[in-house]
Protein backbone atom coordinates (compact mmCIF):
# COMPACT_ATOMS: atom_id res chain seq x y z
CA UNK A 1 0.00 0.00 0.00
CA UNK A 2 1.08 3.55 -0.83
CA UNK A 3 2.10 6.22 2.13
CA UNK A 4 1.90 9.09 -0.36
CA UNK A 5 -0.45 9.52 -3.42
CA UNK A 6 0.54 11.81 -6.45
CA UNK A 7 -1.23 12.77 -9.78
CA UNK A 8 0.51 13.68 -12.69
CA UNK A 9 1.34 14.10 -16.58
CA UNK A 10 5.13 12.27 -16.68
CA UNK A 11 8.02 13.72 -18.94
CA UNK A 12 8.10 10.35 -20.08
CA UNK A 13 5.08 10.07 -21.97
CA UNK A 14 2.58 12.66 -21.53
CA UNK A 15 0.30 10.38 -19.96
CA UNK A 16 -1.55 10.62 -16.60
CA UNK A 17 -0.42 8.14 -13.50
CA UNK A 18 -0.42 8.14 -10.17
CA UNK A 19 2.73 7.56 -7.67
CA UNK A 20 4.64 7.58 -4.77
CA UNK A 21 7.24 10.29 -4.29
CA UNK A 22 10.85 8.57 -4.79
CA UNK A 23 12.23 11.09 -1.64
CA UNK A 24 9.61 10.51 1.29
CA UNK A 25 9.97 14.04 2.81
CA UNK A 26 9.91 16.38 -0.43
CA UNK A 27 6.79 18.47 -0.24
CA UNK A 28 6.13 17.68 -3.56
CA UNK A 29 3.57 21.18 -4.00
CA UNK A 30 6.80 23.41 -3.33
CA UNK A 31 8.99 21.79 -5.42
CA UNK A 32 7.24 21.89 -8.16
CA UNK A 33 6.42 25.38 -7.73
CA UNK A 34 9.88 26.19 -8.15
CA UNK A 35 10.42 23.26 -11.21
CA UNK A 36 12.49 21.38 -9.21
CA UNK A 37 12.69 17.60 -10.66
CA UNK A 38 10.07 15.60 -8.90
CA UNK A 39 10.95 11.61 -9.38
CA UNK A 40 8.24 8.91 -8.30
CA UNK A 41 7.60 5.35 -7.99
CA UNK A 42 4.26 4.44 -10.49
CA UNK A 43 1.48 2.95 -8.52
CA UNK A 44 -0.41 0.21 -10.29
CA UNK A 45 -4.44 0.44 -10.61
CA UNK A 46 -6.94 3.47 -9.02
CA UNK A 47 -6.31 5.46 -6.27
CA UNK A 48 -9.58 4.38 -4.98
CA UNK A 49 -8.79 0.72 -5.22
CA UNK A 50 -7.28 -0.79 -1.56
CA UNK A 51 -4.99 -3.03 -3.43
CA UNK A 52 -3.03 -0.26 -5.52
CA UNK A 53 0.92 -0.99 -5.41
CA UNK A 54 3.94 1.21 -5.48
CA UNK A 55 6.09 -0.59 -8.33
CA UNK A 56 9.55 0.07 -9.13
CA UNK A 57 8.90 1.83 -12.25
CA UNK A 58 10.41 5.59 -11.60
CA UNK A 59 8.68 8.66 -13.63
CA UNK A 60 9.46 12.29 -13.69
CA UNK A 61 6.69 14.90 -12.85
CA UNK A 62 5.91 16.91 -16.06
CA UNK A 63 2.87 18.40 -14.22
CA UNK A 64 1.46 17.69 -11.29
CA UNK A 65 -2.51 17.26 -10.73
CA UNK A 66 -5.14 17.36 -8.15
CA UNK A 67 -4.91 13.97 -6.80
CA UNK A 68 -8.36 12.60 -8.22
CA UNK A 69 -9.69 13.20 -11.20
CA UNK A 70 -12.97 15.77 -10.88
CA UNK A 71 -14.94 12.31 -11.70
CA UNK A 72 -13.23 10.45 -9.23
CA UNK A 73 -14.54 13.18 -6.44
CA UNK A 74 -17.96 13.49 -7.61
CA UNK A 75 -18.61 16.16 -5.10
CA UNK A 76 -17.21 18.01 -2.20
CA UNK A 77 -17.97 18.61 1.06
CA UNK A 78 -17.14 21.26 3.49
CA UNK A 79 -17.32 22.63 6.49
CA UNK A 80 -17.82 26.53 7.72
CA UNK A 81 -16.86 27.76 11.13
CA UNK A 82 -15.51 24.59 12.72
CA UNK A 83 -12.08 26.61 14.09
CA UNK A 84 -12.94 28.57 17.59
CA UNK A 85 -10.77 30.93 16.77
CA UNK A 86 -11.89 31.97 12.96
CA UNK A 87 -15.86 31.35 14.70
CA UNK A 88 -14.64 34.15 16.97
CA UNK A 89 -12.90 36.25 14.93
CA UNK A 90 -16.03 35.97 12.38
CA UNK A 91 -18.12 37.20 14.97
CA UNK A 92 -20.53 34.01 14.61
CA UNK A 93 -21.47 31.97 17.23
CA UNK A 94 -19.90 28.45 17.56
CA UNK A 95 -22.22 25.93 15.77
CA UNK A 96 -24.23 22.91 17.69
CA UNK A 97 -23.81 20.48 14.74
CA UNK A 98 -21.32 21.10 11.73
CA UNK A 99 -22.39 23.29 8.92
CA UNK A 100 -21.95 21.66 5.72
CA UNK A 101 -22.32 22.82 2.21
CA UNK A 102 -21.59 21.63 -0.90
CA UNK A 103 -19.05 22.70 -3.84
CA UNK A 104 -19.07 21.56 -7.19
CA UNK A 105 -15.78 19.77 -9.00
CA UNK A 106 -15.80 22.00 -11.52
CA UNK A 107 -13.97 24.48 -9.08
CA UNK A 108 -11.39 21.99 -8.33
CA UNK A 109 -7.97 22.86 -9.84
CA UNK A 110 -4.37 21.29 -9.26
CA UNK A 111 -2.03 22.12 -6.25
CA UNK A 112 -0.08 24.74 -8.28
CA UNK A 113 -2.41 26.04 -11.21
CA UNK A 114 -3.56 29.89 -11.09
CA UNK A 115 -6.63 30.31 -9.67
CA UNK A 116 -9.09 31.81 -11.68
CA UNK A 117 -10.81 35.40 -10.62
CA UNK A 118 -13.85 34.95 -13.26
CA UNK A 119 -14.82 38.10 -15.01
CA UNK A 120 -18.36 38.36 -13.50
CA UNK A 121 -15.84 38.40 -9.98
CA UNK A 122 -14.22 41.47 -10.51
CA UNK A 123 -13.35 43.90 -9.30
CA UNK A 124 -12.16 42.17 -6.70
CA UNK A 125 -12.27 44.85 -4.45
CA UNK A 126 -15.84 44.63 -4.36
CA UNK A 127 -16.17 41.11 -4.75
CA UNK A 128 -13.40 40.37 -1.90
CA UNK A 129 -11.90 37.09 -2.98
CA UNK A 130 -10.30 35.16 -0.25
CA UNK A 131 -8.33 32.40 1.02
CA UNK A 132 -9.17 29.31 3.33
CA UNK A 133 -6.58 26.39 4.09
CA UNK A 134 -8.41 23.83 5.21
CA UNK A 135 -7.46 19.81 6.20
CA UNK A 136 -8.68 17.60 3.41
CA UNK A 137 -10.49 14.29 4.06
CA UNK A 138 -10.82 11.94 1.43
CA UNK A 139 -13.48 9.06 2.01
CA UNK A 140 -12.28 5.56 0.40
CA UNK A 141 -15.22 3.40 0.84
CA UNK A 142 -18.77 3.67 0.67
CA UNK A 143 -19.66 5.50 3.62
CA UNK A 144 -23.32 5.37 5.69
CA UNK A 145 -24.36 5.51 9.23
CA UNK A 146 -20.78 4.90 10.67
CA UNK A 147 -20.11 5.65 14.26
CA UNK A 148 -17.53 7.87 15.36
CA UNK A 149 -15.68 4.63 16.59
CA UNK A 150 -15.11 3.68 13.28
CA UNK A 151 -15.52 6.92 11.26
CA UNK A 152 -11.47 6.62 10.49
CA UNK A 153 -11.88 3.31 8.87
CA UNK A 154 -13.64 4.75 6.03
CA UNK A 155 -10.62 7.48 5.33
CA UNK A 156 -8.46 6.97 2.71
CA UNK A 157 -6.25 9.66 3.45
CA UNK A 158 -5.52 13.19 4.22
CA UNK A 159 -5.07 16.07 2.56
CA UNK A 160 -5.04 20.14 2.12
CA UNK A 161 -7.38 22.33 0.07
CA UNK A 162 -7.97 26.24 -0.61
CA UNK A 163 -11.71 27.01 -0.12
CA UNK A 164 -11.33 30.13 -2.28
CA UNK A 165 -14.63 32.16 -1.25
CA UNK A 166 -15.91 35.17 -2.67
CA UNK A 167 -16.89 37.38 0.24
CA UNK A 168 -19.70 40.03 -1.25
CA UNK A 169 -21.72 37.28 -2.39
CA UNK A 170 -21.37 35.06 0.92
CA UNK A 171 -22.40 37.89 2.53
CA UNK A 172 -25.86 38.99 0.35
CA UNK A 173 -27.37 36.05 0.95
CA UNK A 174 -27.63 33.09 4.07
CA UNK A 175 -26.43 30.23 1.65
CA UNK A 176 -22.92 29.94 0.86
CA UNK A 177 -23.20 27.66 -2.27
CA UNK A 178 -22.65 30.21 -4.86
CA UNK A 179 -19.71 32.53 -3.27
CA UNK A 180 -17.49 29.04 -3.06
CA UNK A 181 -18.21 27.34 -5.79
CA UNK A 182 -16.78 29.42 -9.31
CA UNK A 183 -15.26 27.37 -11.61
CA UNK A 184 -10.97 26.87 -11.51
CA UNK A 185 -10.66 28.91 -8.09
CA UNK A 186 -10.25 26.02 -5.35
CA UNK A 187 -6.81 24.29 -5.06
CA UNK A 188 -6.28 20.89 -3.77
CA UNK A 189 -3.21 18.11 -3.12
CA UNK A 190 -0.40 18.23 -3.92
CA UNK A 191 -0.73 14.77 -2.43
CA UNK A 192 -2.99 12.05 -0.73
CA UNK A 193 -1.21 10.98 2.62
CA UNK A 194 -2.92 7.29 3.81
CA UNK A 195 -4.76 7.80 6.72
CA UNK A 196 -2.11 5.19 7.82
CA UNK A 197 0.33 7.67 8.12
CA UNK A 198 -1.94 10.14 10.13
CA UNK A 199 -3.09 8.36 13.09
CA UNK A 200 -4.49 11.27 14.47
CA UNK A 201 -5.48 14.01 12.22
CA UNK A 202 -5.86 16.72 15.17
CA UNK A 203 -2.46 17.74 15.54
CA UNK A 204 -1.76 19.10 11.89
CA UNK A 205 -0.31 22.42 11.22
CA UNK A 206 -2.18 24.64 8.61
CA UNK A 207 -0.64 27.85 7.42
CA UNK A 208 -1.73 30.29 4.52
CA UNK A 209 1.22 32.56 3.39
CA UNK A 210 -0.10 35.56 0.54
CA UNK A 211 3.04 37.29 -1.37
CA UNK A 212 5.28 35.68 1.50
CA UNK A 213 3.23 37.09 4.65
CA UNK A 214 1.95 34.76 6.90
CA UNK A 215 -1.64 35.13 7.13
CA UNK A 216 -2.86 31.80 8.35
CA UNK A 217 -1.02 29.56 11.28
CA UNK A 218 -3.41 26.90 12.98
CA UNK A 219 -3.56 23.72 14.19
CA UNK A 220 -6.78 21.03 13.37
CA UNK A 221 -6.30 20.50 16.98
CA UNK A 222 -8.64 23.60 17.33
CA UNK A 223 -11.18 22.00 15.41
CA UNK A 224 -14.86 22.01 17.12
CA UNK A 225 -15.87 19.07 15.24
CA UNK A 226 -13.17 16.56 15.11
CA UNK A 227 -12.66 14.51 11.93
CA UNK A 228 -14.35 11.74 13.40
CA UNK A 229 -17.54 13.57 14.02
CA UNK A 230 -17.98 15.34 10.87
CA UNK A 231 -17.89 12.03 9.37
CA UNK A 232 -20.06 9.78 11.86
CA UNK A 233 -22.76 12.72 11.19
CA UNK A 234 -22.40 13.49 7.82
CA UNK A 235 -22.80 10.16 7.20
CA UNK A 236 -26.02 10.11 8.91
CA UNK A 237 -28.93 8.93 6.32
CA UNK A 238 -26.29 9.92 3.73
CA UNK A 239 -24.00 7.87 1.49
CA UNK A 240 -20.34 9.47 1.66
CA UNK A 241 -19.23 8.23 -1.74
CA UNK A 242 -15.21 6.76 -2.50
CA UNK A 243 -13.48 9.69 -3.94
CA UNK A 244 -15.50 12.00 -2.37
CA UNK A 245 -13.73 14.99 -0.37
CA UNK A 246 -14.42 17.01 2.75
CA UNK A 247 -12.99 19.89 3.21
CA UNK A 248 -12.77 20.75 6.66
CA UNK A 249 -13.02 24.42 7.81
CA UNK A 250 -10.06 27.05 8.07
CA UNK A 251 -8.41 28.36 11.11
CA UNK A 252 -8.65 32.08 11.91
CA UNK A 253 -6.34 34.64 10.08
CA UNK A 254 -8.56 35.27 6.39
CA UNK A 255 -8.63 38.15 4.40
CA UNK A 256 -12.04 39.79 5.29
CA UNK A 257 -12.56 40.62 8.92
CA UNK A 258 -8.67 41.68 8.98
CA UNK A 259 -8.86 45.67 9.58
CA UNK A 260 -7.96 46.69 6.92
CA UNK A 261 -9.74 43.55 4.96
CA UNK A 262 -6.84 42.19 2.77
CA UNK A 263 -8.14 40.78 -0.78
CA UNK A 264 -6.17 38.57 -3.34
CA UNK A 265 -5.71 40.02 -6.61
CA UNK A 266 -3.96 39.49 -9.85
CA UNK A 267 -0.05 38.43 -9.46
CA UNK A 268 -0.66 37.30 -5.79
CA UNK A 269 0.90 34.41 -4.77
CA UNK A 270 -0.97 31.98 -2.24
CA UNK A 271 1.14 29.55 -0.08
CA UNK A 272 -0.66 26.96 2.25
CA UNK A 273 1.04 24.02 3.89
CA UNK A 274 -0.13 21.24 5.82
CA UNK A 275 1.90 18.92 8.37
CA UNK A 276 1.90 15.53 8.72
CA UNK A 277 3.64 15.01 5.17
CA UNK A 278 1.18 16.60 3.44
CA UNK A 279 3.00 19.92 2.53
CA UNK A 280 2.23 22.97 -0.07
CA UNK A 281 -0.39 24.44 -2.30
CA UNK A 282 1.21 27.49 -4.34
CA UNK A 283 -1.11 29.14 -6.39
CA UNK A 284 -0.80 32.38 -8.37
CA UNK A 285 -4.31 34.16 -8.46
CA UNK A 286 -5.08 35.57 -12.24
CA UNK A 287 -8.04 38.06 -12.88
CA UNK A 288 -9.75 37.00 -15.86
CA UNK A 289 -9.90 39.06 -18.82
CA UNK B 1 -37.30 16.21 -31.84
CA UNK B 2 -39.58 14.81 -28.49
CA UNK B 3 -41.49 17.06 -26.74
CA UNK B 4 -41.85 15.09 -23.61
CA UNK B 5 -39.89 12.48 -22.60
CA UNK B 6 -39.74 9.56 -19.87
CA UNK B 7 -37.08 6.84 -19.24
CA UNK B 8 -38.45 3.32 -17.91
CA UNK B 9 -37.80 0.00 -17.59
CA UNK B 10 -39.58 -1.43 -20.54
CA UNK B 11 -41.70 -4.84 -20.10
CA UNK B 12 -41.23 -6.36 -23.21
CA UNK B 13 -37.18 -6.61 -22.30
CA UNK B 14 -36.70 -5.51 -18.82
CA UNK B 15 -34.05 -3.04 -20.05
CA UNK B 16 -33.87 1.27 -19.27
CA UNK B 17 -35.12 3.31 -22.22
CA UNK B 18 -36.04 6.71 -23.01
CA UNK B 19 -39.62 7.17 -25.18
CA UNK B 20 -42.55 9.53 -25.36
CA UNK B 21 -45.82 8.41 -23.85
CA UNK B 22 -48.52 7.39 -26.79
CA UNK B 23 -51.18 9.50 -25.33
CA UNK B 24 -49.93 13.40 -25.58
CA UNK B 25 -52.18 14.25 -22.62
CA UNK B 26 -51.57 11.25 -20.82
CA UNK B 27 -50.83 12.26 -16.70
CA UNK B 28 -47.70 9.59 -16.76
CA UNK B 29 -46.92 10.06 -13.06
CA UNK B 30 -50.51 9.83 -11.82
CA UNK B 31 -51.28 6.94 -14.91
CA UNK B 32 -48.44 4.65 -13.09
CA UNK B 33 -49.48 5.00 -9.76
CA UNK B 34 -52.31 3.78 -10.47
CA UNK B 35 -51.12 0.98 -11.81
CA UNK B 36 -52.19 1.77 -15.64
CA UNK B 37 -50.40 0.83 -18.76
CA UNK B 38 -48.00 3.08 -20.17
CA UNK B 39 -47.20 2.69 -23.84
CA UNK B 40 -44.58 5.31 -25.61
CA UNK B 41 -42.62 5.27 -28.58
CA UNK B 42 -38.72 4.69 -27.90
CA UNK B 43 -36.79 7.28 -28.09
CA UNK B 44 -33.24 6.65 -30.33
CA UNK B 45 -30.22 7.96 -28.39
CA UNK B 46 -29.84 9.88 -25.18
CA UNK B 47 -31.79 12.27 -23.43
CA UNK B 48 -28.63 14.94 -23.85
CA UNK B 49 -28.35 14.33 -27.68
CA UNK B 50 -29.95 17.13 -29.18
CA UNK B 51 -30.03 14.74 -32.31
CA UNK B 52 -32.34 12.23 -30.20
CA UNK B 53 -35.45 11.27 -32.33
CA UNK B 54 -39.25 9.54 -31.38
CA UNK B 55 -39.36 6.36 -33.26
CA UNK B 56 -41.88 4.24 -34.40
CA UNK B 57 -41.44 1.53 -31.89
CA UNK B 58 -43.50 1.26 -29.13
CA UNK B 59 -42.36 -0.06 -25.85
CA UNK B 60 -44.85 -0.41 -22.63
CA UNK B 61 -43.54 0.86 -19.31
CA UNK B 62 -42.72 -2.05 -16.55
CA UNK B 63 -41.68 0.91 -13.99
CA UNK B 64 -41.34 4.47 -14.71
CA UNK B 65 -37.75 6.06 -13.80
CA UNK B 66 -36.18 9.13 -13.14
CA UNK B 67 -36.02 11.21 -16.31
CA UNK B 68 -32.10 11.34 -16.34
CA UNK B 69 -29.80 8.96 -14.52
CA UNK B 70 -28.09 10.27 -11.35
CA UNK B 71 -24.59 10.20 -13.30
CA UNK B 72 -26.27 12.07 -16.22
CA UNK B 73 -27.69 15.05 -13.72
CA UNK B 74 -23.97 14.91 -11.81
CA UNK B 75 -25.32 18.02 -9.69
CA UNK B 76 -28.70 19.23 -8.49
CA UNK B 77 -28.96 22.80 -7.74
CA UNK B 78 -32.00 24.54 -5.60
CA UNK B 79 -32.81 28.20 -4.64
CA UNK B 80 -34.57 29.12 -1.46
CA UNK B 81 -36.97 31.42 -0.74
CA UNK B 82 -37.71 32.31 -4.41
CA UNK B 83 -41.63 32.68 -4.37
CA UNK B 84 -42.84 35.73 -2.49
CA UNK B 85 -45.86 34.36 -0.79
CA UNK B 86 -43.36 31.26 0.27
CA UNK B 87 -40.87 33.97 2.08
CA UNK B 88 -43.73 35.57 3.56
CA UNK B 89 -45.14 32.40 5.55
CA UNK B 90 -41.38 31.64 6.33
CA UNK B 91 -41.31 35.23 8.00
CA UNK B 92 -38.03 35.83 5.50
CA UNK B 93 -37.49 38.71 3.72
CA UNK B 94 -37.42 38.29 -0.24
CA UNK B 95 -33.73 38.15 -1.32
CA UNK B 96 -32.31 40.03 -3.14
CA UNK B 97 -30.28 37.52 -5.07
CA UNK B 98 -31.36 34.04 -5.89
CA UNK B 99 -30.31 31.79 -2.45
CA UNK B 100 -28.63 28.99 -4.04
CA UNK B 101 -27.57 25.95 -2.19
CA UNK B 102 -26.90 22.14 -3.83
CA UNK B 103 -28.02 18.73 -3.42
CA UNK B 104 -25.85 15.65 -4.30
CA UNK B 105 -27.74 13.23 -6.76
CA UNK B 106 -27.65 10.37 -4.14
CA UNK B 107 -30.64 12.13 -3.01
CA UNK B 108 -32.66 11.37 -6.45
CA UNK B 109 -35.67 9.03 -7.13
CA UNK B 110 -38.09 7.94 -9.12
CA UNK B 111 -41.22 9.92 -9.66
CA UNK B 112 -42.92 7.26 -8.01
CA UNK B 113 -40.67 5.57 -6.23
CA UNK B 114 -40.97 5.93 -1.81
CA UNK B 115 -39.77 8.71 -0.20
CA UNK B 116 -37.13 7.01 2.20
CA UNK B 117 -37.22 8.69 6.35
CA UNK B 118 -33.48 7.42 7.44
CA UNK B 119 -33.70 5.99 10.90
CA UNK B 120 -31.33 8.95 11.77
CA UNK B 121 -34.39 11.63 11.07
CA UNK B 122 -36.87 9.40 12.65
CA UNK B 123 -39.01 10.29 14.96
CA UNK B 124 -40.50 12.63 13.14
CA UNK B 125 -42.27 14.73 15.25
CA UNK B 126 -38.95 15.43 15.67
CA UNK B 127 -36.94 16.05 12.47
CA UNK B 128 -40.36 17.41 10.37
CA UNK B 129 -39.36 16.24 7.12
CA UNK B 130 -41.79 18.36 4.91
CA UNK B 131 -42.82 18.41 0.86
CA UNK B 132 -42.04 21.19 -1.26
CA UNK B 133 -43.38 20.98 -5.16
CA UNK B 134 -40.83 23.19 -7.74
CA UNK B 135 -40.24 23.56 -10.79
CA UNK B 136 -36.87 22.14 -12.23
CA UNK B 137 -34.77 23.08 -15.35
CA UNK B 138 -33.07 20.93 -16.25
CA UNK B 139 -29.76 22.32 -18.65
CA UNK B 140 -29.33 21.12 -22.11
CA UNK B 141 -26.18 22.26 -23.31
CA UNK B 142 -23.11 23.53 -21.10
CA UNK B 143 -23.67 26.82 -19.98
CA UNK B 144 -21.38 29.53 -18.68
CA UNK B 145 -21.57 33.03 -18.46
CA UNK B 146 -24.83 33.41 -20.02
CA UNK B 147 -27.34 37.26 -20.80
CA UNK B 148 -30.61 36.59 -19.16
CA UNK B 149 -31.74 37.05 -23.01
CA UNK B 150 -30.53 34.15 -24.15
CA UNK B 151 -30.58 31.88 -21.33
CA UNK B 152 -33.88 30.03 -22.50
CA UNK B 153 -31.71 28.53 -25.21
CA UNK B 154 -29.81 26.50 -22.52
CA UNK B 155 -32.66 24.56 -21.60
CA UNK B 156 -33.57 21.18 -22.38
CA UNK B 157 -36.68 21.22 -20.79
CA UNK B 158 -39.04 21.41 -17.04
CA UNK B 159 -39.87 19.53 -14.88
CA UNK B 160 -41.12 18.36 -11.67
CA UNK B 161 -39.27 17.88 -8.42
CA UNK B 162 -39.87 17.48 -4.85
CA UNK B 163 -36.97 18.91 -2.96
CA UNK B 164 -37.96 17.35 0.24
CA UNK B 165 -36.90 19.24 3.55
CA UNK B 166 -36.19 18.19 7.08
CA UNK B 167 -36.72 21.21 8.88
CA UNK B 168 -34.58 20.65 12.19
CA UNK B 169 -31.72 20.23 10.89
CA UNK B 170 -32.62 22.80 8.76
CA UNK B 171 -33.31 25.34 11.62
CA UNK B 172 -30.55 24.27 13.41
CA UNK B 173 -27.44 25.57 11.17
CA UNK B 174 -27.21 28.46 8.84
CA UNK B 175 -26.95 26.34 5.92
CA UNK B 176 -29.59 24.11 4.57
CA UNK B 177 -27.48 21.45 2.94
CA UNK B 178 -27.73 18.67 4.96
CA UNK B 179 -31.46 18.69 5.43
CA UNK B 180 -32.28 18.85 2.34
CA UNK B 181 -29.08 16.13 0.50
CA UNK B 182 -30.46 12.50 2.45
CA UNK B 183 -30.09 9.59 0.43
CA UNK B 184 -33.10 8.38 -1.79
CA UNK B 185 -35.68 11.44 -0.48
CA UNK B 186 -36.06 13.55 -3.42
CA UNK B 187 -38.40 12.42 -5.82
CA UNK B 188 -38.33 14.24 -9.61
CA UNK B 189 -40.14 13.58 -13.03
CA UNK B 190 -42.56 11.99 -14.18
CA UNK B 191 -41.49 13.31 -17.61
CA UNK B 192 -39.34 16.07 -18.92
CA UNK B 193 -40.95 18.42 -21.36
CA UNK B 194 -39.18 20.11 -24.26
CA UNK B 195 -38.51 23.81 -23.36
CA UNK B 196 -40.16 24.33 -26.96
CA UNK B 197 -43.39 23.06 -25.65
CA UNK B 198 -43.50 25.83 -22.79
CA UNK B 199 -42.12 29.09 -24.33
CA UNK B 200 -43.07 30.72 -21.33
CA UNK B 201 -42.17 28.91 -17.69
CA UNK B 202 -43.69 31.57 -15.32
CA UNK B 203 -47.12 30.44 -16.28
CA UNK B 204 -47.72 26.94 -14.62
CA UNK B 205 -49.66 25.76 -11.48
CA UNK B 206 -47.66 23.95 -8.95
CA UNK B 207 -49.59 21.95 -6.18
CA UNK B 208 -49.10 19.64 -3.52
CA UNK B 209 -51.69 17.59 -1.86
CA UNK B 210 -51.13 15.38 1.35
CA UNK B 211 -53.12 12.01 1.63
CA UNK B 212 -55.80 13.65 -0.85
CA UNK B 213 -55.68 17.48 1.20
CA UNK B 214 -54.14 20.25 -0.62
CA UNK B 215 -51.43 21.56 1.12
CA UNK B 216 -49.44 23.66 -2.34
CA UNK B 217 -51.31 25.51 -4.70
CA UNK B 218 -49.23 28.26 -6.56
CA UNK B 219 -48.25 29.40 -9.87
CA UNK B 220 -44.41 29.98 -11.05
CA UNK B 221 -45.97 33.34 -11.82
CA UNK B 222 -45.52 34.18 -8.08
CA UNK B 223 -41.42 33.42 -8.36
CA UNK B 224 -39.27 36.06 -6.97
CA UNK B 225 -36.36 35.06 -9.64
CA UNK B 226 -37.21 34.17 -13.02
CA UNK B 227 -36.45 31.09 -14.85
CA UNK B 228 -34.44 33.74 -17.36
CA UNK B 229 -32.76 35.35 -14.26
CA UNK B 230 -32.06 32.69 -12.31
CA UNK B 231 -30.15 30.27 -14.90
CA UNK B 232 -27.69 34.01 -16.17
CA UNK B 233 -27.41 34.54 -12.28
CA UNK B 234 -26.07 30.90 -11.38
CA UNK B 235 -23.81 30.71 -14.83
CA UNK B 236 -21.90 33.77 -13.60
CA UNK B 237 -18.30 32.66 -13.69
CA UNK B 238 -19.84 28.96 -13.35
CA UNK B 239 -20.42 25.89 -15.41
CA UNK B 240 -23.87 24.75 -15.57
CA UNK B 241 -23.03 21.11 -17.14
CA UNK B 242 -25.60 19.50 -19.79
CA UNK B 243 -27.82 17.25 -17.89
CA UNK B 244 -27.56 19.10 -14.41
CA UNK B 245 -31.24 20.24 -12.77
CA UNK B 246 -32.08 23.33 -11.07
CA UNK B 247 -34.89 23.27 -8.39
CA UNK B 248 -36.44 26.72 -8.73
CA UNK B 249 -37.98 27.30 -5.05
CA UNK B 250 -41.11 25.93 -3.41
CA UNK B 251 -44.96 28.33 -3.25
CA UNK B 252 -46.22 28.67 0.02
CA UNK B 253 -47.96 26.33 1.81
CA UNK B 254 -45.07 24.06 3.02
CA UNK B 255 -45.83 21.63 6.46
CA UNK B 256 -43.32 23.32 9.45
CA UNK B 257 -44.90 26.85 9.12
CA UNK B 258 -48.47 25.64 9.08
CA UNK B 259 -50.25 25.74 12.37
CA UNK B 260 -50.36 23.36 13.81
CA UNK B 261 -47.38 22.17 12.11
CA UNK B 262 -47.84 19.30 9.51
CA UNK B 263 -44.78 16.67 8.72
CA UNK B 264 -44.39 13.40 6.83
CA UNK B 265 -44.92 10.13 8.50
CA UNK B 266 -45.21 6.38 7.65
CA UNK B 267 -47.45 5.83 4.78
CA UNK B 268 -48.98 9.27 3.74
CA UNK B 269 -48.79 9.82 0.22
CA UNK B 270 -47.87 12.86 -1.39
CA UNK B 271 -49.01 13.78 -4.83
CA UNK B 272 -47.55 16.65 -6.82
CA UNK B 273 -48.28 17.92 -10.19
CA UNK B 274 -47.54 20.80 -12.27
CA UNK B 275 -49.25 22.13 -15.03
CA UNK B 276 -47.28 22.51 -19.25
CA UNK B 277 -47.90 18.63 -19.43
CA UNK B 278 -45.87 18.04 -16.50
CA UNK B 279 -48.19 15.50 -14.51
CA UNK B 280 -47.44 14.53 -11.01
CA UNK B 281 -45.03 12.80 -9.02
CA UNK B 282 -46.83 10.29 -6.26
CA UNK B 283 -44.83 9.13 -3.69
CA UNK B 284 -45.62 7.07 -0.09
CA UNK B 285 -43.59 8.35 2.70
CA UNK B 286 -41.49 4.61 4.34
CA UNK B 287 -39.59 5.26 7.62
CA UNK B 288 -36.69 2.88 7.53
CA UNK B 289 -36.90 0.11 9.80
Amino acid sequence: MWKRLIRFEAAEDGAVHIGQPVDAQLDVGLAFSKNETIKAHEISGSALDPGAQVTDKVLTVKKLLAPLSREQVGLVRCLGLNYKDHAAEAKMQAPANPVLFYKPVQALIGPCDDITIPKALQPVDFHLPDFEAELTIVIGKPCKNVSEADALDYVLGYTLANDMSFRHHQMAVSQWSFSKGFDDASPWGPCIVSAREIPDPQTLYVKTDVNGKSMQDGNTSDQIFTVRTTIAFLSQGTTLPPGSIIMTGTPKGVGFVRQPAVFLKDGDVVHQSMGGGIGSIVNKIVEEK
